[in-house]
């Protein structure tokens, strides 16, 4: 039985994980991280971490596989962008310094590129050869696997799907563009719809207000919650839609914190799906939950290391 | 050396090839075809021609490639949909029918897809392991190559990229639903557009104008003809982008009829393009005009025997 190990960065600690080939985590750990240190600081707390997993578990790695936020360049392994909570991350490569440290393969991936390598893995590839992934937390991410094996692009940024530009004259998103899909359809945009429609008619709002709130609200029948909840589900089956027509999946699946909502954001989502795509493409796809819950993150990473000494 | 057969169809005549591996054509012809006629008639007058053009090439076919409208089936080689002008192809294999007659591996892909296996063997894919190509004739296509490869999707049907919902508020397309890329950047949109910004200004139209006079217009300095081109090259700019952030792709090419007016399209999707698209995905990313031009679909269909049997 061979034995990797995975790490998932969140924005304030690391979660760690020795994980066998069945998936099954045989130790595991999570380190806090104060977002401000040096790389160099923050990776020698990860490897004694680390070690300290190992040697628990007794076992040897033969490969060591990160999730983080951003993207990874995939030949250099430096992360090049997009993890801007962590700034010391950026500009260096974490599976550069994990595999001097522990002399095993070490690589990093985009976390949302880690869920679908975890999915393909240990979830819904078990019955899907292709999908396509959409993370949906505080922000949109997306993981592609095509024909069995997960895709990584040109230089390992693919995946951007939280950018889709699903309106011309749409919302401006922080990147710069119009109308991209992360707009509609995160948990932030989720409370902040809600919050929008509710002010408009003059009634209170809750602060603080979650995404898991506004689905707990149409559960109790509020009908601005469910117009919400509708409106995001469209914009979710307009990118799957595109994404269908483009690639051809056998799946569509949803990930991340609003994945938690279950059938009540899934029958929306399958029910306009029809509205944005091709008939002989959407014929036979299901839209459905990621299998993985606790420890995708761990789980996701590592994947991504198993894909690479198997 | 090895030579394969590609044979093209259009809507009233196939073309065909004898090609070897470098892309030379060693013998061609082209067969008018009644599209009303029989699968059985339009097959055996194929076969006949193409026994015809073996044998002046003097060569022994190691494999056979065809190039359609609409989409073959991956496991079965059936055409299943999209090939409306020509209605006795549907439901049969024509790389089936091929085979046993010519007793070699014969394969048939959407033409699109075709399109991008002759760019990546014989074209772009010289200098690119991974590109889009839209192709924008009557319709709009497209054809993936990711990771060195043609990617063709689950079943066979990759590349609906026509229908990429660019606005969800959009036009009305004949697939049922709205703001589909081909309503806005096909040739027939291309003339349908500057027509109506003709009318609405109660200037004359050219009956019958084509794509091709709305690019001679705008050279000859016809604002509405200029205006019409750019507002088309912001549609294929937004597909480019949003195919960019997806796919994390080296270059994006453009085919078909309407890539004949070059620069005159390329300039203005290149200067739109950073509107769509994350920067670290543009970056290093230029748009080009499909390389193969006079029988690019010979040896598009060619290309993709010769992937089957190298």
């Amino acid at each position: 039985m061979q034995h990797v190990a995975g790490l998932d960065f969140g924005g304030t600690s690391v979660k760690m994980g020795v994980v066998d080939q069945s998936g099954a985590i045989v130790a595991k750990d999570t380190v806090s991280m104060d977002p401000s240190m040096s790389f160099a600081a923050i990776m020698s707390s990860l490897v004694a971490a680390l070690r300290r997993c190992v040697a628990r578990s007794g076992v040897t790695l033969c490969a060591i596989g990160v999730g983080t936020p951003g993207f990874s360049d995939r030949g250099t392994g430096v992360l090049v962008e997009g993890c801007r909570n962590i700034p010391h991350l950026q500009g260096n490569s974490i599976g550069g310094y994990l595999g001097r440290e522990f002399g095993v393969p070490s690589v990093a991936d985009n976390d949302a590129t880690s869920a679908a390598a975890g999915e393909l893995l240990f979830g819904v590839g078990r019955r899907l050869r292709s999908f396509v992934l959409i993370t949906i937390g505080t922000g949109v991410g997306g993981g592609l696997v095509l024909d069995g094996k997960v895709y990584r692009g040109a230089g390992g940024f693919a995946g951007e799907i939280g950018h889709m530009g699903l309106d011309p004259n749409g919302l401006w998103c922080n990147c710069g563009s119009r109308g991209c899909f992360e707009q509609y359809a995160s948990a932030t945009a989720i409370a902040r719809l809600y919050a929008e429609k509710a002010r408009k008619r003059g009634f209170p709002v809750e602060e603080g207000l979650s995404a898991r709130g506004v689905f707990e609200a149409a559960a109790r029948g509020d009908p601005l919650a469910a117009d919400t909840i509708d409106a995001v589900a469209r914009r979710i089956a307009q990118a799957f839609g595109t994404l269908l027509n483009v690639l051809n999946v056998e799946g569509c699946v949803i990930g991340g914190g609003v994945s938690q909502a279950g059938e009540a954001i899934v029958a929306p989502v399958e029910r306009h799906l029809a509205d944005y795509v091709w008939p002989l493409v959407r014929s036979g796809v299901r839209v459905a939950i990621a299998e993985l819950r606790n420890d995708a993150g761990i789980l996701g990473a590592a994947a991504g290391a198993l894909e690479r000494v198997t």
